[in-house]
């Protein structure tokens, strides 16, 4: 394949162009107010693109399952911090062979967690890095209050095979600083040094000197882009470097189009933006993708002025890129429609 | 692995046993009431399945894209229905390919579709079967009236390298009979012989009967089930195959758990039957999954009188289970627990 016309479709294409511009503008973001950029490699998936951000300046790389570790560090990554809990002997093991192989830190919240990171690091015979995983909105995972931030790494600071490196957080929200600047006080006043304060996610990436409290910043999606982050402009939509090629399978009504990209090609995930519809059709933006089957885009387009017809070839952005990247045995890298490169996705599907 | 208990966690989970129940229930009733019926295979996307279900009776099998029928098709499959419109040169080839291995049919609403399968006919040398697919109330492909339906069947009788074989829908509702026999009906008037009516879905599978109008079922979940089907009870609770197993990775406050079983595990698909929340924890009924991340399942468990802890394990049955297959390099079949067999995924993720 030479040309993206070519791609029998649906096929997920990726602009390395837009990459590019992207861990550009992010890295000259983090540069700028001095925080270090740890991309999230869970969006894109490929340790080329993982080796392209470590080579325009990011500290190193986050994951969020040891599987995506292990491909990343057969790549040659030296520096990796996996977002989630360790837990179980299998894992152990695996997370000491990680180890043994490059730089490894674990974010967690309970002690059961840092125990497993700490047995890991004592068979790796070097220590396992660990962050004290707090919760500052998000809801999801984290200690709820900074004190508790603190007694967690004093455990940390005790235990062998761990190295205490401070606090993470996900995502930085309003109440981020707060909640971050209490715990680093009330670690600092257990005698401990906070080195990393790691905050995350592409929505308030440009807004992180202002939340503050945080001196890292784990962000995946701004390198890709999707549907939603064009519509709040975080991405610009030219910079959007994830599509799908489509084509129009159906015309059945007037009104409706029908699409062989869905559900298995783009995600059923709704847009994090709360953008209604399931992607945008970027030569018919009138068009609603109102509904997705397994393979199938259900597009009203009564809006359009000249609808698409049943054969043609269209674009489309899905809503959440990692989601959608994590759908595709393979994807064409590009520049700029140029020197396609049909390339598997090494670390998708790896929920290990 | 020799023990469910085992795997690592996340794992997707198939007891072959209760497969078998579910196969042998739902041929009986298709005998029982003179019905052929066709499983699609998308559903589980294994080999080792579909020659289950037609050992068990089954006249062929469905697939949604020519990637799955290819991998049938390898493994020795007879008759594949293809139920998408094949569309473009690429395309054309790869079905006149399978016409050459297999008896291959397609359904599909429009000349453009119709003229590519004769394409593909006329290649192979061997006809293939032509559906005309008919918008039954369902709202996605098909043409809208049965005298639409009757054009598009006379221009399929009239066309080298195609065979007429009916009339399809999906899925098989209320709106179904009234289309189906009006355009039979039209069909006839025109000299030509409709020797198949497909319809399909597995929430009516059971109804087929009432509804009339078809001949031939194609049903897809009805083998494995999942949360939505055990909800309405067309597959019972006990006979859902398909089921995750999960670890509590984390407890962070007395109301939430969390597991490490997110979306790429679950998939984001909402319940079909349009329950809330996004799977069932078996051990925990009246927990909630209220939200799913990419690799965390958030647990409202305050409603539970003993609560999972950090280390547990919990089996989750997906909302959507077609879904969740798809989204697995591979899957551990297992008979009521023993005999556990790890094996790849063969026709997942194939969306072209």
């Amino acid at each position: 394949v030479t040309d993206l016309e070519q791609l029998e479709t649906p096929f997920l294409t990726i602009d390395l162009d837009a990459v590019e511009r992207n861990i550009a503008r992010a890295q000259e973001y983090c540069d700028s107010h001095g925080l270090a950029l740890r991309p999230h490699v869970k969006t894109h998936k490929q340790t080329r693109i993982a080796r392209m951000q470590l080579d325009a300046g990011a500290v190193g790389i986050t994951c969020q399952k040891l599987g995506e570790a292990e491909v990343m560090a057969d790549a040659g990554v030296e520096d990796i911090l996996v977002t989630f809990p360790v837990l179980g002997e299998t894992k152990v093991e695996r997370l000491a062979a990680l180890a043994r192989l490059c730089r490894m830190s674990i974010a967690a919240d309970s002690p059961a967690a840092l125990a497993a990171a700490g047995e890991a690091g004592r068979r790796a015979g070097t220590p396992i890095g660990f962050l004290v995983e707090c919760d500052t909105g998000g809801g999801r995972l984290g200690v709820q209050r900074p004190e508790a931030a603190a007694e967690l790494a004093e455990e940390a600071a005790r235990m062998e095979g761990v190295e205490l490196l401070g606090l993470m957080t996900y995502p930085t929200g309003e109440g981020t600083r707060r909640f971050m600047d209490a715990a680093r006080r009330a670690v600092e006043r257990r005698g401990l040094v906070v080195r990393v304060v790691s905050g995350g996610g592409t929505p308030t990436l440009y807004r992180t000197h202002e939340l503050g409290g945080v001196t890292e910043v784990r962000a995946g999606e701004y390198a890709l882009g999707d549907r939603s982050h064009a519509s709040t402009g975080v991405v610009p939509l030219d910079d959007v470097a994830a599509r799908v090629e489509a084509t129009v399978v159906g015309r059945p009504t007037a009104e409706r189009a029908i699409l062989d990209a869905g559900s298995k090609t783009l995600s059923s995930d709704l847009s994090p933006a709360g953008l209604e519809g399931h992607g945008l059709v970027l030569q018919y933006p009138e068009a609603t993708v109102y509904e997705l089957s397994e393979e199938h885009a259900h597009v009203d387009v009564s809006r359009c002025t000249a609808a698409p017809q049943i054969g043609e070839r269209v674009t489309v952005l899905p809503n959440h890129v990692c989601g959608a990247v994590n759908l595709h045995h393979e994807v064409a890298l590009h520049r700029s429609g140029r020197e396609v490169d049909v390339v598997p996705v090494p670390a998708r599907g790896l929920v290990r």
